[in-house]
């Protein structure tokens, strides 16, 4: 047989088990500060119908889903087969509900790999209402996939660990989530980062105010988005490409040309509300603003907690607050969300209040690499036990289960091999101690100080070890 | 915008918290026992190149698969597209790299979702050997896709728990993974459960020393594997009707006839020892059997092992000894494994030595529900807290602050709610307090005995709860 590639597929990655533990580690972390905040575990399948999922993305959306191929379509098809199949009058070819008549268009996909956590969301809060409480806080920490150009930190599967409200147009909710996100990031051991926060509704008042037309709202405010990358002479350029006269562009880049904390700048929600005076959707936004600042105020988000009229969080289905955080160390966002009125409810048909946050799982994880944030030894085992000669298998297999009753963790390594090979196989698993039969007795082995005790029975080996590991 | 189905994809779940927490809790325990036996934990990506895949699992797991359409195809696609295609002299398909020439099929798909997990082991642990142990002790919890018609405990995406052990001849190896298996099902709380074991080459030789062609061994040996089904006149009519002669056909049925374990009949070892007596093959798998037997012996798994004549696990990548979990609750298999020898170095264009053994993971999770098995409150929460007015959302947020550096877990409630509500809610949540905010102080609820304490604060309620929670 031909020797087929091991790499895995393009942009996703097999993770050793140093990688698991590193990856179980921080999701045993993010899902104890989601459970303490009252927040309850969802899980979706990684197949969505595509009707399900389709249009909630945008065209890119669409274009990076993965789809899956309709079962019984060949793997292979062209124009040969297709002119065959032409010049038979009676042929037919298969589409979504088995066979279609000839001539009909086979539909090829009908379903699609998980590209978010929230349209699972939305869907599965429609298909379930009966049994979810009235204000329903999930979490959900699960695989993601686009096809996208993988890149440092950018795979085309991923993890996302996601919290949402869902039914509540409280303010303390915005509160909470923002105080969950920031306790997750301390207690992964990170130090200097921020939360930056501003509001759509804001957004949409400045544009207003500063004289844009409604048609020019969302070219404006992803222009004031790339305050960060491209400068105040860059967001001048692009709205001005984008037809906006000098007067509304001068009035907009006025506020936002101090720059964005992130930038060094900034430009206080005071002299915003000032600009936005008597503009009513824009002084009820900076109301709104205020009211998440002060309450967040009130958890672990405090003290990180900045307005940044540039933050713009793209242009997806944001409505009122949103926020990001950032650090300083790493040039884009570790993770964002706000609230999302109008999404939750497509599959209900009507509007559904909702408020989320998404941490960036990958890119976390990449940043406590580099930070040495992961504790030395992530690995359970205690110990690597073997034995000098086959012959002791049995004897072997029964001091295993002695240790395993005593509540130790033991690999027991299934052929003879010398002791200086199990010390080092212990090293390499990061187990404390190894230990081997050797003429009938144990032998232990302790890696921190290198000492040997010698002439154990089974019993005397789990005491031993008790004794030591306690 | 229409409504479209909330329903999931067809095979397919939303797993509401409830039955996350119950995943979340078999799976714990069956990560525990792994771990304590010494596997590590290996992760794969749920896409795997079609390449890698196919062929693998027979005619009817190429079926079975889900496969991704390639990036840049149309969804629709049909005989009009072909023949617009065909009119066109310079007209280009999408193929595998990009652009194919004009008249080229065109490949659809290119990738393929998970169907086990013991192909992406042999492919993982091809390209990544340099970083593995000489003998690789790995598990994998994770889900597979199968495009499979659902039925009772038979979905399309379903977790598989695989422990296997790449690089070892040791039956050392057979005994420790048996000893794993059958104390996962303890530790969940199994009682009565069985593991049936039996040996491929013994099959074989069984076949050939009872005079069947060798091109009827598959079809045997598919025969005796339904003789719990079928029973012995069933497998008589099926070897009969395989053109399988009365002499040939009666020396097998001899020895297989009693019936198997589950059966409530049983053939012993020795009385097929006896009947392979001088066939070579035979009596080395009948050595082999008798070590795994007398080793596992040393196990969790002793009491438990059963030679059953009749056991075949499928006619796939075994090679030795083969081995099944079964409930006299549940007629299909909790889980089996055995030895395959050939599989993993498909990748490696050699032979490497494997054993290894999957749990049926949603087939125990129906029988710990139907036999009461879970413990009843896998929730975390110990708190749902509110308060009777809106007004007090900052008292609320710092008092759930405070409760939680405590270290308890807080479901705070965004709006004002009444006290029986709360209580309610705690209930629901499996929560065994609830506490409100009326007229500036904290009510604190206990379920257990339904009792009430009142004029706390929050510092005074904090102290309450680690009272009566440690």
């Amino acid at each position: 047989m031909a020797k087929v590639s091991a790499q895995p597929a393009k942009g996703t990655r097999d993770y050793l088990p140093a990688a698991v533990r590193q990856r179980q580690y921080a999701i045993s972390i993010i899902r104890q500060v989601y459970e303490s905040h009252g927040f309850e575990p969802l899980e979706t399948p990684a197949l969505e119908r595509l009707d399900a999922l389709s249009g909630k993305y945008g065209e890119e959306g669409d274009q990076l889903m993965f789809k899956v191929l309709l079962r019984g379509q060949p793997l292979v098809q062209g124009i040969e087969q297709a002119a065959a199949l032409l010049t038979q009058p009676g042929a037919v070819i298969e589409g979504r509900s088995g066979k279609t008549a000839p001539g009909a268009p086979a539909l090829l996909a009908d379903l699609g790999l998980r590209y978010d956590l929230t349209v699972p969301l939305a869907r599965a809060y429609a298909a379930n209402q009966a049994a979810l409480p009235p204000v329903f806080k999930r979490y959900q920490i699960q695989p993601v996939w686009r096809a996208d150009t993988p890149g440092k930190g950018r795979y085309r599967e991923f993890f996302q660990c996601d919290l949402d409200v869902v039914g509540s147009t409280s303010m303390l909710v915005e509160a909470e989530i923002a105080g969950a996100a920031v306790e997750c990031l301390t207690r992964l051991g990170f130090e200097e980062f921020g939360l930056r926060t501003n509001h759509r509704g804001l957004l949409r008042a400045l544009v207003d105010k500063a004289g844009l037309a409604p048609h020019q709202e969302v070219d404006a405010i992803t222009a004031i988005d790339k305050l960060d990358k491209i400068g105040a002479d860059g967001v001048e350029r692009e709205l001005s490409e984008r037809g906006v006269d000098e007067g509304p562009r001068q009035a907009l880049l006025g506020l936002v040309a101090g720059g964005s904390v992130a930038g060094g700048g900034g430009v206080t929600l005071e002299r915003v509300a000032e600009f936005l005076r008597g503009h009513a959707a824009g002084e009820k936004a900076v109301a709104e603003l205020r009211q998440f600042i002060e309450l967040a105020g009130d958890t672990a988000a405090g003290p990180r907690v900045r307005f940044d009229v540039s933050l713009a969080r793209g242009l997806g289905y944001y409505t009122g607050t949103i926020f990001e955080l950032v650090s300083p160390r790493f040039g884009g966002s570790l993770g964002g969300g706000g609230r999302y009125d109008g999404l939750i409810g497509l599959f209900l048909g009507r509007e559904v209040p909702a408020c989320g946050f998404a941490l960036g799982f990958e890119r976390l994880l990449l940043l406590m690499e580099e930070g040495g944030l992961f504790p030395p030894n992530l690995g359970a085992l205690h110990l690597v036990l073997g034995a000098t000669s086959d012959a002791d298998g049995a004897v072997l297999l029964r001091a295993s289960r002695e240790l395993r009753a005593a509540g130790l963790a033991v690999s027991m390594s299934p052929r003879a091999e010398k002791p200086g090979r199990l010390r080092k196989s212990a090293e390499e698993r990061g187990a404390p101690f190894a230990a081997w039969l050797e003429g009938g007795q144990f032998q232990l082995w302790q890696r921190d100080g290198d000492s040997t005790v010698r002439g154990l029975d089974a019993t005397a080996l789990t005491q031993h070890l008790l004794e030591r590991t306690r």
